[in-house]
């Protein structure tokens, strides 16, 4: 083979892996996370070897597909941790993690569902997990965070905010923004009310 | 024919009819209100014909399908604007909203959306709508709802509503009473924090 046909091989490669994570990432935004490798493989349009070649199991997938945002949640977990206010880190977290939320759909059914095996996905989760539950112990201690406060609470947040569903990705990310700004609200010990973000028009307006 | 075949015949009607209602509540639910008609008879297991004969429009079966849960909505913003105290009559229209919403997601996709041509299904819930305006109007005027809230933020809290997910309907029901509790705290005015629903155990928690 010439070099350049082994470069073109090497570039076929590299599509179909592109190919295949952005499918899954599709697929278990849309479908849940059992989707089954062969059906991920049918609608990238390759063979079911071919995934395997890329991704030695469904669960290593999955924890490539949502690399960049598990990434992006535990870097927003330790900078929360890091902030001098316990309250003020807790606030910048709930905004965070919704906002990463908001955009993907997938990787926010993944966050918040049991995926038993896919071992490295789970032991970073549960890495980010900790350092959340040490912020709300230090949020609570500093009489900021509501005592009844817990960290399922964060949880039913997340799952919610899959819920809200907008015209365009920029209104979608609007309504979240608001919808943290309330939810935080409802978790402080004292509070007092803040200016909100401003109302996204929802299909439910005005009659 | 015998009374008994045409006794048997309606029956066989009215379990078809049935039928389709049920299988259009779920299909609704799973997949949006976009589902076409003969998809709807597909998985009824019935011809396209059949549900015409019952349903004159795709819109009429949108309007019946959700008659029931479109009746309770209506009488619960109905006894929230006959309460004596607006706060407390707007506290019992979240609650009672977000409990019928938690237990039919394809109602809450309904009713949360633009569905421009089912008109009887569209007017009673303007009518609805114009009843909850007027409540928050009052609430507002009570110095009790906070002065940015706007009727969005319900559509905003029935959307997120329909973001949680559970173990069980018994559990998302438990969820979905600890979020409108949430929710409440976060619409008031000067919030005095409250006791809330007990937690639930949802998918993300302890590590």
């Amino acid at each position: 083979m010439t070099a350049q046909v082994v470069a073109s091989l090497r570039s076929d490669a590299r599509d179909n892996r592109l190919r295949v994570l952005a499918v899954a990432r599709a697929a278990f935004a849309a479908d849940g996370l059992d989707v089954p490798i062969r059906e991920i493989a049918r609608r990238a349009e390759v063979g079911v070897a071919t995934v395997y070649r890329h991704f030695r199991s469904k669960e290593a997938l999955l924890t490539e597909a949502f690399a960049e945002q598990m990434a992006s949640c535990s870097a927003i977990v330790r900078e929360g941790l890091a902030a001098a206010d316990p309250w003020s880190g807790f606030c910048l977290v709930v905004e965070g993690l919704m906002e990463v939320h908001a955009l993907d759909r997938g990787f926010a059914r993944a966050f918040t569902s049991r995926v038993d095996r896919a071992v490295d996905f789970v032991a970073e989760r549960d890495r980010t997990l900790r350092q959340l539950f040490e912020l709300v112990r230090r949020a609570k201690e500093a009489g900021s965070l509501r005592g009844d406060f817990v960290v399922e609470d964060i949880s039913l947040a997340l799952m919610a905010n899959e819920g809200i569903r907008a015209e365009s990705p920029a209104m979608r990310v609007a309504a979240s923004r608001r919808f943290a700004a309330l939810m935080i609200q409802s978790f402080q010990a004292d509070p007092v009310p803040a200016a909100l973000p401003p109302a996204v028009r929802l299909p439910l307006s005005r009659p």
